[in-house]
Parts: C-alpha cells; structure tokens; sequence
C-alpha cells in the first residue's frame, strides 16, 4: 500500500424508484460511512466517497460522487475501484428495486396493487472478484442469526473484515459491533461510537499507524 | 376565527414500512411545510406541525408531533384537528403501503418478491369529513393533466385551496405553481420560492393582514 492510501467508501442508502415520486429506500443516515470519512483523512488518507442521498453533511475533503440507485453507486465503484488501495462498504444499500419503474405517479384512486420486486446487483460482491491486492471491508445488517450471516458474508463477498450489527444501529448514536475476519478474527467490539468503530476498523485495514 | 389562529400544518413524507428496515417513501424534504409554519408563525398563529421524517430542521417555535407513517399522521391529525381553525396539508404522504410488514429483513439471495400495495388512508379526505367552519389548504402532485387532477381533488378533499405542482418541486429551491379556490379561482402564481408561496397561501387563508 502507497504512502498515502486512497480508500474507496460507500455511505448512506439507496433509492430504487417505483415512479418518478416514489422510492424504495431504508433509514440509513450516512453518518457511520461519513465517520469513516473523517477518520481516514485524519490519517492522511485520499477518500473517494460515493454517496447515496445522505441525512448528514457530505464530509469536508472527501472526492465526493453522489447517486441514487443500487446501480448508480455500483456503477461509481466500479470506476473507482482501480485505483483505490482498500474498500469499505458502508452504505445501506436497497437489497431489491422494482422490475419497472413507470414513467407517471399511480394514483391511490386505482385500488390494490402488485409490485415486483427483483435483486440488485451485489456491489461488495462484485468488488471482490475484482479483488487483486486490495483490502475489502463491509458492513451487514442481520435481524437473525447475526454471526452466522455475516460470516456466509463475508466470504461470498471475499471480504477481508465485515463489521456486523443489528437494525438498531441505524441512526442511532452508538451501537453493539461484532468484527469478523478472513483470518478467523472474531471480535465483540462492545457498543461503540460510529466515529470509534471507524477508528477500529482503519487500525485493522491500514494497520494502526497515524501520520 | 380567532385573533390569534391555530393552524393544523402537515408536512414531510411518510414512511411505510416493508420490513424493519425497508421502507416505500418518498423525496419530500419538508421543506414547504416548514415554510408555511414560519410564515405562520411570523403571522402570530399557533401552528400545530405534524411531520414525517425531515431533511430540514423542525422551526422554532411549533407545536411539534413527529410521525412515521400515513396511519401514524392520521391519527395525529385526527386529534388535533377539533382544536384548529386552519389546515394546511403540505405533507407528501405515501398513497400506498405494503398490505403486511414482515418481522425479519428479506434477503437478497431469495430471488424476485411480489409486494402487494394497498391505499393508505386519505388525510385531507378525513378532516375533510370534519371540516365544520375550518379553512382547509392543500397541495397536489400531478405528473399529468395538473389543473384537472388538481381540480378532482380539491372537491373531493372538501378543500378550499389547492396548490397544484409537478414533480419537480421536491427538493427544487423554486417552482412555479398553480393555486386554485372552491370559488373558482384559477391563479398561475409563476415560479415562487417555498417561503414566497407560504406568504400567498397564508394570505388567502387569513385574510393579507399581518400582525
């Protein structure tokens, strides 16, 4: 890794349009991918930032490249990817998007209604068979059977560490980590900040050095 | 109405859950609403702010009832509403939810997913109902046919003014608008700001006087 390493982070949610008014989104705020933001360019890091709608400030010094949809950021990290040294995705993004999405607002009037939904693409995962000599991290959401799922996780993604945590995490000040890695690691990380779990996470991707 | 009017103001989108963490939503920041409460507010009015999940801040000085979804805002409104002179319904409330909410989060692995839809409840149709000697206000989202849908709804709501706009006033600084009166009245207001559009509407509502 270069003196100066160039972190590829996706933060914030995803929105998958039904009509040109209405998404399907969830509550991610972007304030965990912003934290993480902030700490690798405390340590000298250059942070493309690739960005869904965010309810927290775009942070100051990032190479931001905001979009919408699951595709639009794969579509952004795929760019990036080349000449980043380490990835960390951090960003909430909407697991499935309607088939169709139609050109005119459906009115309530119409009565019941059937929306298809299909998979997105799997950023992370797409990464990780562009892999090469990088660092790959992530983050999974799990309501059930946390460890287990994040470890099937991490290494259909070919993730080198996943943070895992539960919905209460979204939006919230602290919350309760469990750090998982390609090495076997497992760490209950306890509750932490969002900006103290950054901090953890870039000791074990850069290694614990600060500038 | 009394010297010093209490206004009903709804605003925000709403939230309608899929499962604990995905959600059909909207873009709307609140942004109109909050004007038209500290252009109320400005006036003298109590203002009774019933709001969504905002991406601008709650104004100083509102009575405050934060909300998830269309049924959550109902009810609020409901409950309020006995005690106001006025309702102003700039919320951009979601038309449809998911029929059920499931306890676990889908996951992506389990291919496409048919989501049934079914009409939330008509906020300004149900205050309509109870509308008594109240002034009601409201706005309408048109994709197509603007005045003649916004016309339908402004009968069907029981309203006595209706700003009609097009899709992209979500989000945009400025927009131009369409304000029509039970009496018939049809005014192209041109391309406001959203504190320049409360002003207008506050004035047909309670009379150009200012404190």
């Amino acid at each position: 890794m270069s003196s100066r390493p160039r972190l590829l982070i996706t933060a914030g949610p995803t929105r998958e349009h039904v009509d040109p008014v209405r998404f399907l989104s969830n509550a991610s705020t972007g304030a965990q991918g912003a934290a993480l933001a902030e700490e690798a360019l405390a340590r000298g890091c250059i942070v493309d930032f690739v960005h869904g709608p965010l309810a927290v400030p775009v942070p100051a010094g990032v190479i931001a490249h905001a979009v919408v949809s699951a595709q639009d950021m794969l579509d952004a990290a795929l760019r990036l990817h080349p000449a980043c040294d380490a990835v960390i995705g951090a960003a909430a993004v909407s697991d499935f998007r309607p088939r169709e999405t139609t050109a005119g607002k459906r009115k309530r009037g119409s009565g019941a209604w059937t929306l298809e939904l299909v998979p997105t693409a799997d950023i992370l995962r797409a990464l990780g068979e562009r892999k090469g000599h990088r660092v790959h991290a992530g983050f999974a959401l799990e309501t059930d059977d946390l460890a287990a799922n994040a470890l099937r996780k991490l290494h259909e993604k070919q993730l080198d560490w996943l943070v895992a945590n539960s919905p209460q995490a979204i939006g919230a000040a602290e919350s309760r980590y469990l750090l998982l890695g390609r090495d076997g690691t497992q760490r209950d990380l306890g509750v932490l900040t969002k900006r103290a779990l950054a901090a953890v996470l870039l000791d074990v991707l850069l290694g614990p050095v600060r500038p």
